[in-house]
């Protein structure tokens, strides 16, 4: 049964036997690994997706947890509602607003962050085999969640306008071909993790179109929009259509992470379905930290807020497009218009994985592009994150790149005359696979 | 393949086609439905498990969140270790070690309160079709998370000692002998929900003894334990066995459920996978909530707090027991020495579910028995919970509810020269089941 983990022989665990199929796929994500290592305050961290929640003026959150104590104590420490606050849901109109998304307040339903959000809508749809398309890269914590229901995350190609509508359509009809089952697009138009790219507005009618005539449902997850450096992005697919998109958003990136506050939008008999997952899963969000959030939002200049955090980010996108720009010239990258995060491209030959070791060596982490595909791609890319450090760390952390990027090159000059770094004379140093991958 | 679901010719959802197998067997508890009708103010809830959080001071909340925002403010607002803040786990290794069970901080997993460890554990562990032991009845929130993996609960018998042991045989050869594969027990020793009752201490070590034999794990959920009104219950099953045991802990019955904090606490090898499960469901649970409570538990005196919360529920404990023995002496009852909740047996002839709406037209609900079985069981049974009403309230709520139980009686006993109140003359009050049900 959980025969394909493969490791059998040697796990010492007296429940391995009991696992469901589905477990067998669980591992720890590379970013995972990462997190470890990051928190290290020598290594300039370029992984992770932590937005800086220092801009953050302390007073707006001690002010709103003594509005909703001394108005909704008893409220905010009790059970809730498993479809979230109302008071919430109803400001969380006003935050779409902003994205040009008009939607009903029973239409939203509150989660433990969106990626709850994720995991709940993948349930509701997964079966064993089935397939979700994504763009190529997607995000690593979507890849996961799909794989934890036994679906297949399908790939699809993106170029620096996002998704390309005819590789979606080719996607579609080659996963049919193969006699397989589409159950959802998963797209990030805004500022994508981890491409950087958003989806232009011609293509965002052009996929949905593809999308409703093929019978696709759409899930949009869109937890950067509000967080563009100049102009606004275009608006949501889902300010386009009410019913063939379930959207996600997230007060994660634009207040704070540490409240597991998301939400989503979807038709209503998904909607209904959702809040009946929810509850299963964790009968219903905190009270507490809805509420604290909704007392922000009412009390709180917000906008004025968010407008703050861009101009945080975008002096840090700044200086990280300087820096690559100045220490690695030789590389490649897109130079996103909102978000966190910058897709860089390494010359063919470089292998951002196995590059990692010694780039932690030289005090600087960033994410391989393999942790952004289900399928094994993405050895010669990386993600940099620009959210976290200051515009000083990621100059320095930059530099400290290109010394990696330029050491790993010399060393592969040095053995080109060889032919592989596989091969060399010392049997110590034959690379094999072990025993347990092969 | 949903074509179980049953209602399609009806159904205006365009996507129902699209959903998985596993959402057929979502939909809305019983106890669900109840939460909007106890809601309202004249109505006498003896419904629901919410526990009485005004007894907390205020000021223990306040004092807590004021001093993780001074000394740790930007850690409360970022993402934080899937695991949980370890800060957190420590203190609930303090709050374990009252109940006599010793663990490392690394074996705890914190969660969106322990039905998301619930949730975690059925994820990890069941497949299509397996089988989960539990006492009859049982938690309905945990039948429907192990409905939500279309698994099967099998109840076993249980008595005033809790468990019936010889029952746990007797049902593990049953299903086996059907080929069936058995995943876990799922058992709430103490004060359970909803029957009242707690496992003899002789009966936790034969129970764990089965279980072992059999290669069983047992899954064990404790969110009442430490609210016993006299003599604390016998020490958890887990404090006997770190290796065959998955226990779950709360602070939604002892703090406040705002929170959604609650924990597990499994055997090295489960535990590596429950993090993993959970970070692919939520990334992180909530830092600002685990930081908060973690305050609490080390400067205000909980030990203190949760005595007071002894006093609050004895009290309320003893005036539904008094109030039951007034006015309802022809029903029998448990009389429990902890937790939140009476079981009640109505006459044969009864019917609680059916019953319900007349109950909620005098003012008073409960929850109908046979949302605590997965088997449609209980249908002259009742859960009645003393938790939230005051005394006063309490008293009322089964006056009204003697009303009710008394005119569902007496109109029986006027049909009972009719043979029976499916059969009545008038065609258009015929009984007979909606097409849907047939």
């Amino acid at each position: 049964m959980s025969d394909t983990a493969g490791s059998r022989g040697t796990n010492l665990d007296p429940w391995y036997d009991l696992y469901a199929e589905r477990t067998s796929g669980l591992a720890a994500s590379e970013v995972r690994a990462l997190f470890a290592v990051a928190s290290r305050p020598e290594v300039v961290s370029l992984a992770g997706g932590m937005p800086y929640v220092s801009a953050l003026p302390d007073s707006l959150i001690r002010g709103a947890f003594s509005s909703v104590m001394t108005d909704v104590g008893p409220t905010a420490l009790q059970y809730g509602s498993g479809q979230g606050v109302p008071a919430l849901r109803e400001r969380i109109l006003d935050v779409m607003a902003e994205e040009s998304i008009s939607a009903s307040v029973d239409d939203v339903v509150t989660s433990t962050g969106s990626q709850q959000a994720i995991d709940m809508v993948a349930k509701l749809f997964l079966d064993p085999g089935d397939v979700v398309l994504a763009e190529a890269p997607s995000y690593v914590g979507a890849i996961g969640v799909f794989r934890s229901y036994q679906a297949k995350t399908v790939h699809v190609a993106m170029d620096q306008d996002g998704l390309i509508p005819e590789a979606l359509r080719e996607a579609i009809a080659q996963q049919r071909a193969l006699g397989r089952t589409i159950k959802f697009l998963y797209t990030i138009p805004n500022f994508h993790n981890p491409a950087g790219v958003t989806l232009s507005a011609e293509r965002r009618v052009e996929i949905l179109e593809i999308a409703r005539s093929n019978g696709i449902l759409v899930i949009e997850d869109n937890p950067y929009g509000l967080l563009y450096f100049d102009e606004a992005p275009p608006p949501p697919i889902r300010s386009l259509d009410e019913e063939g998109v379930v959207y996600l958003g997230s007060f994660s990136k634009t207040l704070a992470p540490g409240f597991r506050v998301g939400w989503a939008v979807a038709p209503h008999a998904i909607k209904e379905k959702l809040v009946l997952a929810a509850e299963s899963a964790i009968l219903s969000p905190s009270s507490f930290n809805q509420l604290v959030v909704s007392r922000y939002l009412e009390t709180a200049d917000w906008r004025a807020q968010i407008d703050t955090f861009r101009g945080v980010y975008r002096e840090r996108k700044e200086a990280m497009i300087g820096a690559l720009g100045e220490f690695l010239p030789e590389l490649s990258w897109n130079d996103p218009s909102g978000g966190f995060y910058v897709w860089v491209t390494l010359p063919e030959e470089l292998d951002s994985k196995q590059m990692l070791p010694r780039a932690v060596t030289e005090l600087v982490a960033y994410t391989p592009g393999t942790a952004f595909f289900a399928d094994g791609t993405g050895r010669n890319a990386m993600r940099l994150s620009f959210c976290h450090p200051t515009p000083d760390r990621i100059r320095l952390g930059i530099r400290r790149l290109a010394n990696v990027v330029g050491g790993e090159l010399s060393l592969l000059d040095a053995f080109s005359g060889t032919g592989s770094l596989r091969v060399v004379d010392d049997e110590r140093h034959v690379v094999s696979p072990p025993p347990d991958l092969g």
